[in-house]
C-alpha cells in the first residue's frame, strides 16, 4: 500500500492537483550546500575512479573515531537499505529465520522473502508503549533463528527502545547465539537518548546499520555504513566487490564533510523536527487520537479505534493529503503514519484535513 | 590474483615507488567536464532525493531511443556489475547452472558461486581466434541451464564475437529455452562492428547489460542499465527497491549529459585507444608474443608459450610494471593481460620492460 499511495499521489500531482505529502520519510529540506560543494570539489579533483569496496579509509577512520571502534570494523555501503540486505543475505541465504518486532519497515521482510528466509513477526502494541515482550521473543527463537532485527528508533512509531528492554533482547540473543541487526538510521537525530547496539558489544557479535540519509538530508545520495566484526566486514566487502563495487568517492567525500559539520547540522534538524512534532501531537491529541509521543523526528503513528486505515488513506488522498496506512507496517489496521517531512504550514493544513476526515 | 597484484601495486606506490599501471580497466583520462558540471547543476537544483527504482524516465527514454526499444524495457542500475548480479540473482537463485565462455571476467563466476549456482566454463583458445565452439556449447546445456553469459567485446581478449557465431549461440539458446546475458560494456567504443543481443530479440527474451563507465570515463560513478522484457525489468526493479533503492538522480543527469555528447566523446576515446593499440601490438609482435589484434579498447591478452604468468607478473611488478596474469581469467597460465589505460609514454615504457623481462 505504501508504494500504491505514493504512486497515486504522484499521479494526482501530475494532473495538477496539490497534494500535501506526509507519506514518505524524505525530508523537505535540501542537502546542506557545504555537502554539495564537497562533492563537486571531489569530482573536479578526479575522484571519479573505481575505488575500494570497503569504502574510503579516511571516511572509515572518521566513523571509527565517532563510534569509538577501529576502521577495520567499518564498511561503507550505498545506503542503509543495502546494509540491511547485505547483512541478511550473508547470514540468512543458507536458510533459517529472522525475528522482527512490529510495526516495522517492510523492506526487512521483503528482503527475507527474496533471500528465502522465514520471517517471524513479534507484535508490539501502542497500549504497552510498543514494548517488546522478552518472553515472547525468546519463545520465537529456535535453532534456525539467525537474526533479530531492531529498528531503533522505530519507523513508524518513532519510539526509542528503553535501555532495560534492549539489555534483555541482547542478553537473549547472546545466550541463543543469534545476531542482532540494529538499524539505527534515526539514532543520531533522536530526541531521546538512544542506546546503540555498539554499547554492548566488545566483540562486535552484532551489527549496526545506519546511514547519512536522515541526519544530513542525503536520502537520494545512497550512502550508509555497517559496523561489525572484521570477518563479517570482510564478507560484506566481498559481496560489495561482485555487486555494487564501491560508493562513488565524491559521495564519500560529501558524507565526510557532513560528519565534520554534524553537530551544527543535526542540532538544526532536531530543533526543526521537535517543533513540528510538538505542533502535530498537540493537534492530534485534541482530536482524540491515541499515540506515543515521538522520541525521534519524522513519524507519528496515531490510532483511532475502529478505523479502516486503507480506506481512510485513499479517501484522504482525494482530499489532497497523503499519509501511509498502518497496514503498510504490519497488522495495524487502526493506525496510520504521518511523516513530518513537510514545512510546518503544510503539516498543519494536512492534520486539519485529517481531523475533519475522521 | 587480480586483487593481489593491485594491492601489491598500491603498497609499492605508497612506499614511493613509481609503478606503471597496466593492470586495471580504469581509464587514465578524467570524466569529461560537461558531465561533472551536469551532476553539480542537478545537485544544486535539489535532485538529491529518493527516486524511482526503475531509474529516471528521461534517461530511460533517451536510452530507449538510442537502442530502438521502449522505455519500459530499460532499468537504470548502479553499474553494469550490479546489472549482471541482479540478473543472475533473479534467474539462478533457485539453483541451476550458467555457461560462461573463457577467458572471462571472474565477477561472473563469483556471483554464481555466491548465489549458489553452478558455473560451467566453455574454453576458447587463441589458436582458434577465441571462437566459441557451438557443438561444445550445446553439449554443456542441460535442463538446469538457465543462462549463457557473453562478454562482447570480451575482457580480457578485446575480441568481438563474429556474427555467425553469435547467431549460432542465440539459436541454440532459443531452442533450449536458455537466457543469454550479453555484457556489452565495451560495445559502444569497439573498433569493430559489434552485433548487440538486441538485434535478435523482438520479444526481449535475452538481456543486454551495459554501463557508462568505459564509454564516458565514468568508472567510479556507478551507473549502467539493463534492457530486457518488461516482466524481468519489473523483477529487477523490485530487487532494486529492497537493495540499492535508486541511482542518485544527479548521477543519472550526468549520464544523460554523456549520452547527449556521445558521438563526440566516444570518437575521441576510440581514436586515442586505437593509437595506443597500434603502438602496443606493434611492440608485442616484434617481441614474438602471440595474440589477436584488439577489436575494442583497453586490453591485449598476449601469450608466450611456456610462461608462468603468475610468477612473471609478480616479477614484473618488482620492475615497476603492473599487468594481470592470465590465470585471473580462467586457465590461461601462458597469457597475461595488458590494459592500455595509461598515457602512451607509460604504455611504451611498460611494454619495453615487459619485453626485457621475457
Amino acid at each position: 500500500m505504501l508504494y500504491e499511495i505514493n504512486e497515486k499521489a504522484l499521479k494526482l500531482e501530475n494532473e495538477g492537483k496539490k497534494i500535501i505529502r506526509l507519506n514518505l520519510g524524505d525530508p523537505d529540506m535540501a542537502t546542506p550546500p557545504e555537502i554539495v560543494e564537497a562533492a563537486y570539489a571531489a569530482m573536479k579533483a578526479g575522484k571519479t575512479k573505481y575505488s575500494s569496496s570497503y569504502g574510503e579509509l579516511k571516511l572509515r577512520q572518521k566513523l571509527a573515531e565517532i563510534h569509538g571502534v577501529s576502521a577495520e570494523n567499518v564498511v561503507i555501503m550505498p545506503g542503509s537499505k543495502w546494509g540491511v540486505f547485505a547483512s541478511m543475505y550473508i547470514l540468512l541465504k543458507g536458510g533459517g529465520n529472522v525475528i522482527i518486532p512490529t510495526p516495522y519497515w517492510t523492506a526487512y521482510s521483503l528482503a527475507a522473502q527474496s533471500i528465502g528466509a522465514e520471517t517471524r513477526l513479534l507484535r508490539t502494541e501502542l497500549e504497552n508503549k510498543w514494548e517488546v515482550d522478552l518472553e515472547k521473543l525468546e519463545s520465537l527463537i529456535d535453532k534456525n533463528t539467525k537474526m533479530i532485527i531492531l529498528n531503533n528508533p522505530n519507523n513508524p512509531t518513532s519510539k526509542v527502545m528503553d535501555d532495560d528492554t534492549l539489555d534483555g533482547v541482547v542478553e537473549i540473543a547472546d545466550k541463543k547465539g543469534v545476531t542482532v541487526l540494529s538499524d539505527e538510521v534515526y539514532g543520531t537525530i533522536a530526541f531521546a537518548k538512544t542506546k546503540s547496539i555498539l554499547e554492548y558489544d566488545g566483540n562486535f557479535r552484532h551489527i549496526l546499520s545506519t546511514g547519512f540519509s536522515k541526519t544530513f538530508t542525503m536520502t537520494g545520495w545512497r550512502v550508509g555504513y555497517i559496523i561489525t566484526n572484521k570477518p563479517l566486514v570482510d564478507k560484506i566487502t566481498k559481496l560489495n566487490q561482485i555487486t555494487i563495487n564501491n560508493v562513488p568517492v565524491f559521495i564519500q567525500e560529501a558524507a565526510l564533510k557532513g560528519l565534520e559539520l554534524q553537530e551544527q547540522i543535526a542540532t538544526k534538524i532536531k530543533k526543526e523536527y521537535q517543533e513540528r512534532a510538538v505542533m502535530a501531537t498537540r493537534m492530534l491529541s485534541k482530536a482524540g487520537l491515541l499515540f506515543t509521543n515521538p522520541d525521534a523526528p519524522f513519524y507519528v503513528f496515531p490510532k483511532r479505534p475502529g478505523l479502516d486505515s486503507e480506506k481512510f488513506t485513499l479517501n484522504l488522498l482525494d482530499k489532497g493529503v497523503a499519509v501511509a496506512p498502518g497496514t503498510s507496517f504490519g497488522d495495524y489496521r487502526e493506525h496510520f503514519r504521518i511523516s513530518l517531512t513537510a514545512p510546518r504550514n503544510e503539516i498543519k493544513a494536512g492534520i486539519d484535513t485529517i481531523c475533519e476526515a475522521l
